[in-house]
């Protein structure tokens, strides 16, 4: 149960940051282009390093939600379980799995982090400019993991269901009115969480 | 050593963040606002958290420099040694307590955190709105630490001494230009870094 008097078990992450747009209005902007700018990896590959390393975090929102977009992508959402399991028995590329060692590693023991590691990547043919790039899917969602539980966010399938088609079509980027219309939005999800909800139940 | 070929000894968070304005530009932005905006913590009690935070996650470069900062405000850094060995033994006051209490599980296991959690901090009669501002200054370093140990960036005393007095004077805020003259600024840095060594020589 989410901890904060304006949260409850229908809320995401949006109503925390749109709530503070000062502070976390710059986040949005680094999100979507860390996630959807120019990138040595496809928009797929990026979610499933989002989920997984949520999943590696035990973060039930961050890691739902964005199965949910790998699965907009084509990414079956096993293949994130799978990785999170063992990631040289997942089905991902030999190419992707030191990126994906580097990412457990700098998830769970950062300071732990050696040249051998980098020099594992470097031999799977991923330049320094790649591997910056996927330490800042790293450094990002170690950020929203714990904002997330930070607050209590836990959510659901319905609204990892809906928070995926919302990423997977619109990105992160929010136009600077939204403080404004946030209410209007609400409701609009609301009754679009119903008929999820509805959905879920009927299959 | 970092990992970078743009990166050597004297390396510090500029050398990483100053070369990817499209993608670290808003986190300056957002450090800025979490860390010197409107807050209900003091700057202090905020650089006190930084530092913490980075203890736990045994991120030296960011440790190093945020005890400088937060000796920049008055604050000794053994008080920090001592939260990170024991938070209840520790000279901060009992109303902070609970605050590092909740940012140590934020660090550590943000899944677990629960009510009671939150309900503790209520208790020592901090306002929802006050937590949330803890919360993002967890996040953030959580976001620091591994962008500084995933590209292998440790430091040293000089120039933990160098980014303290830095960030004490100018804060997170970084101007829009700052890519034209980073070259200028890189100079001006090793020359300071080199006095700072020295007058570290001597005492």
């Amino acid at each position: 149960m989410a901890f904060f008097s304006n949260l409850d078990s229908n809320s995401d992450i949006t109503d925390i940051t749109f709530n503070d747009r000062p502070r976390l209005g710059p986040m949005d902007k680094a999100s979507q282009e860390i996630m959807r700018g120019k990138s040595s990896f496809s928009i797929a590959e990026r979610e499933i390093m989002a989920a997984y390393v949520s999943g590696l975090n035990a973060c039930s929102f961050c890691h739902g939600s964005h199965k949910a977009v790998a699965e907009q992508f084509g990414v079956p959402p096993t293949v994130i379980e799978q990785l999170v399991e063992d990631i040289d028995s997942s089905p991902v590329s030999d190419k992707l799995k030191p990126i994906f060692h580097y990412l457990k590693k700098l998830t769970i023991t950062p300071s732990k982090l050696v040249e051998s590691d980098v020099k594992k990547v470097k031999e799977a043919g991923w330049s320094e400019e790649a591997l910056h790039e996927a330490i800042l899917v790293g450094c990002l969602f170690n950020f929203y993991n714990r904002l997330l539980d930070g607050h209590g966010v836990k959510g659901n399938n319905a609204i990892y269901q809906f928070a995926g088609e919302h990423l997977s079509k619109n990105g992160y980027g929010v136009p600077w009115f939204i403080g404004f219309i946030k209410n209007m939005i609400k409701k609009s999800k609301l009754k679009k969480l119903k008929a999820l909800e509805n959905q879920v139940r009927v299959n």
